[in-house]
């Protein structure tokens, strides 16, 4: 986390019903408009991101609604666990955790839906067990061309900020995400991201809610207030965040993430190690998922590195848990941090006696040479 | 907010899925039964006093569900609205508004319920927008009269760690709290204490809930973990706060919050204004709610002092609105900036031209010079 | 210290020879010389305000030479104490530690030093020891009249930014202040202020220096560099005290401290206690000295406070060694936290048996009220 | 500079007379004596290093008194020039700043000085510079064999913390040293140690001092207290730096960074290039100076990738500006930070268009890799 990012927190709680607070809530919307790139409605709540996938769904049906999910990996697996726990009832599109949500299999299952019981289509843009990214606005295509009225709901939670979203022009009816990924903030802010359309749906869902209300929340939105207690020493954070992002510049931002995935998966495939995602062109600038050679236990090497080199990486989840390491390359990250994870993963692989060919770090700096900023 | 909880809080977030987190996580359970004076069951959420509203009655009941509520002020009210809001069917008993819940008149509601078919008896510990406080000993012992099974639910948001509070000895099923008053931390942390019996219950309420779920957290909770991210900084505060509790005493915080609270209310009969609790015993040691002369507007009032002393006094809320103020003592404070404030006060009403006997603040200072730590 | 100048500080150290310092240091030394009111020379050392005394007599004196200086308290004395260690020849006018410096005294020793043998003349404008402030426009005023060519020489330690000092139209030659009080951050910068002339006279002054040396500085700060490493944090942390002092506005904040002082000393008057400084219109608004009763410990009083009340009040140095208690209002200081202080002394006196009429704070009150910011 | 150091620095400042700050005094009088290796005495100055160079020489020399210098770099010629600031007769031993001071030399010289004229032997440890450390126990040797009883001087600034330094085993008479380096914390404070015998020295040397003088420090020193105000939240900083470095524990240190410079260096020839230091076993663990090759600026290449990869490089200073650039490896750096470095030096040099061989950070990885902690 950014020094700036901690110093924001760091200051004095004001009191939320008070006249400066209205400037640091407003800015605080306003700014979240700009990084979902929309011009619609923006929600912030004081939970972490399971929290707002929660709103997402609560807000906009009622018991028993059918919805599609795409299970491109643990995330998305575990939304749709939270989908029947509140009563409503998904369709599971599996998939094999190497890509991302497939257009085409959505078509097809939406196209089948004749009488439009699906009342909305959930996938997860950025899968941060896997490392794939899902093509959002392809997916909202194939919605179209089955002409059916399903709304589009997508979890960015570790894509926002990261790599390219844009709510408006891709037709995102309901976006989520959290603080505590692209935007360089402690956990604890979520966010949904509201089409005018699915604002009007929730006029009519029935499942029952009060913390999560979407219109509850818009009254006070209007002025900068909030319905009860925000967290707002993150909210000054984030509007740190928000200006950061702008200062560098969201497509800046999105370039370099872009660049660190490539120079990851480079060095990957230079250790003779296979990338987890698959699916040209679905790999995360994000973070990469590594699989882990056949007889090698991934969390022993994770542990050894940890150990060694004071560096967490990320473990493998309920499928692939064990048979997985992910490297993280988001947020406030550049180039030589890119170069030092990668070191450390390249010794790491050498004391921990898992079969590898060195060079991994310098066909990475190869890239990185080549793609200056 | 304390300087030393802020330095915890701005430490660096750590993986909460990694081996380090685990006493963080553990530390801050254990803490919290420590405060809540319980051996059962205690809940940490990522979201402000309302999620925990919300967790409370999602967590113990089905639709439609009868709940006995007592409307000491603007907060238990909300509570209310909150309850209709999730389908459950809350019958008020309408207070004053000048002081706590009466177990009288709770008793009697419950005997009448022949058939039992109210499920729960929710009251505000110490109502922050009129700063009385309920007597929940009684109001157990009139429920245990009555012979009546309900659950007693507690919103202790602003009472705990500032006034006393036993869950187990006072026989509480359910108590509601957050990080923002007594706890000194920013908001976005909220409470639950969970009695075992309302753990049993939980297994029968069919309110659909995921992110508040109290069995799904109860596993993970065992190793200090938590089922989702959790506001991992503000878990390093709570375990700073705590701390500070305890070295202090918490007998020794109820008592230096009594005192606070004398002195206050000597300041304000000494200027000849009027104390909103007007219920002997009942007045809070958090805060004093203060009734403005008739005429005089108390907004008015606080604006002028805030603009000449920048000091910041509570507003009324809802019915009492513009027709009080109220004194916030709450949380790191001390018989000095007491004196600050009751300064503050009193020269605010000079300079506002509210009819008033100076002398509130030396008044005060009587109570305080001889009762010093 | 405010929440704002220590997040300034706790910011990164960058490179001091490296391109962006140089707009650190510009802001630094230009913003000082706004500060002292002149446009004439700045420097800043690292080091405490006992090394700005040193910097201010090496620069300036050969061996031997022979300077006037008023002993206003115990500042001025420990500051005649270090011109003997390093060779000086100090002539000490003696004063009651009751006022500032007397001009009449001063002119009538020049006017007697008709060979013009005396170099410099060196008075503390705020005497911390004692709360005296010297007239130092007065005694500028009495070196012309005695047509004496000596530097004068101005400790403005603890003035600086809280009472009026105008180097340029004051005439002054030297100047020397710390970081620690006015510019509220913490010890370890110390400043000199030094007219063209002085410069000059530093071309001929033979005393042995190096890390205080005028000249080195000159160079390397022309472009906002130092000569040898700063302390680049503490300067961060000045640049944000020079911003809140001009928010506020100088005029504003001398106001500020001057209301602060009367409303002291009518507390300390209402008591029935003295204030030590005698000399009407001398009387400092940084900190108020006040006598005990004869046969009453001031240091077991300023003890019990302190443990009574968490205060810290200041101690008589030397000579009126338990003799006197300071209390300071320097700084961040309002007037709120004043009543607190003085509240704390109050409620302190009646606990340590001191005899004393209560009432004091009221008194103070009283003049705050009618002059309210 | 690690957040812990950061976040002490930022708690509020105590009264340096105090009942509290005795501990805090004490605490760090007593760790720097640890930090050094020594029994004798430790004074801390709140000052940049430059005055802890003043400071050794003001105390132990009289106007005009002779010292042996050896100039191995821009470092010890700045100490040189310091001296003869002062009024002292310095003689210069020429190195060729490729190097550390040689014991022969130093030994021909004092032999050569019968009268024992020579009151002092000042060394550089490890020269900034270039990146050279100097032998110093050899030098003592040398000292002895030559039976002259000059006292032995040692600037450790950048050493102290890093590589191995033993003050008593290596029979040092006056070491100097400075926060900013291996000690971790801002630039601000400076360091003397002290041999007994270097203490009586300072009874007969008649240089002019105040802010400097020892014997003045060491009275209020002997419980905790300062003569004058210290630099109370560097104070903070440095108690919490020598708890940092006693659990990684002092060998530990020194092994890491001489692990990092051997990396270092493995990646500057496999690039082609030449490390300045040209002596076996004299080579610095702190940093390695890289001499650029013919025809090249460093600084042109320094700019470009600070500007490709906000990464700063050292410049050459005095005799080798721009013909030299350095890599820093010291304080709290670990060998990914080093991996991060050499992976930007070398995409640095290829951007810059410097002939080499691509490469480095692979051989300072195999360096690295086979000697993990």
């Amino acid at each position: 986390m950014p020094d700036r990012i901690l110093r924001a927190i760091g200051q004095q709680t004001i009191d939320h019903r008070g006249p400066d607070f209205a400037a640091v809530g407003q800015r605080a919307l306003d700014g979240m408009k700009s990084i979902f790139r929309t011009r619609q409605n923006v929600f912030i709540f004081p939970s972490s991101g399971t929290g707002a996938w929660e709103a997402a769904l609560v807000n906009t049906h009622s018991p028993g609604d059918r919805i599609l999910m795409f299970e491109t990996g643990h995330f998305a697996f575990m939304w749709g666990k939270l989908a029947r726990r509140i009563g409503l009832n998904p369709e599971i599109i599996e998939g094999d955790w190497r890509g991302g949500a497939d257009p085409d299999q959505i078509e097809d299952r939406l196209r089948a839906d004749r009488a439009h019981g699906i009342r909305a289509v959930c996938v997860v843009h950025n899968e941060t067990s896997t490392g794939s990214v899902s093509p959002i606005s392809e997916i909202r295509k194939a919605m179209d061309a089955a002409g059916h009225p399903a709304l589009l709901m997508v979890d960015t939670i570790s894509g926002l900020a990261s790599i390219d979203f844009q709510f408006d022009d891709w037709g995102v009816d309901v976006a989520v995400s959290g603080s505590q990924k692209g935007l360089m903030l402690p956990p604890g802010l979520s966010f949904n991201a509201v089409s005018d359309r699915a604002m009007e749906t929730a006029k009519q869902a029935s499942l029952p809610r009060s913390y999560w209300d979407w219109h509850d929340m818009a009254g006070p939105n209007k002025t900068g207030y909030f319905p009860y207690t925000p967290a707002t020493n993150l909210l000054y954070g984030l509007n740190e965040a928000i200006d950061m992002l702008h200062e560098e510049g969201l497509d800046a931002v999105f370039d370099r993430h872009a660049r660190n995935g490539a120079a990851a998966r480079a060095a990957v495939r230079a250790w003779g190690l296979e990338v987890l995602c698959n699916r040209q062109g679905q790999e995360s600038g994000v973070l990469t998922a590594v699989l882990m050679p056949e007889g090698h236990s991934a969390d022993a090497f994770r542990a050894k590195t940890l150990e060694l080199y004071d560096m967490s990486l990320g473990n493998g989840l309920s499928k692939v848990a064990d048979r997985v390491f992910r490297i993280g390359h988001l947020g406030d990250f550049n180039d030589l941090m890119l170069m030092a994870t990668l070191s450390g993963v390249e010794m790491g692989l050498a004391n921990s006696g898992v079969p590898h060919t060195p060079g991994g770090a310098q066909a990475a700096m190869d890239i990185l040479k080549a793609n200056a900023a």
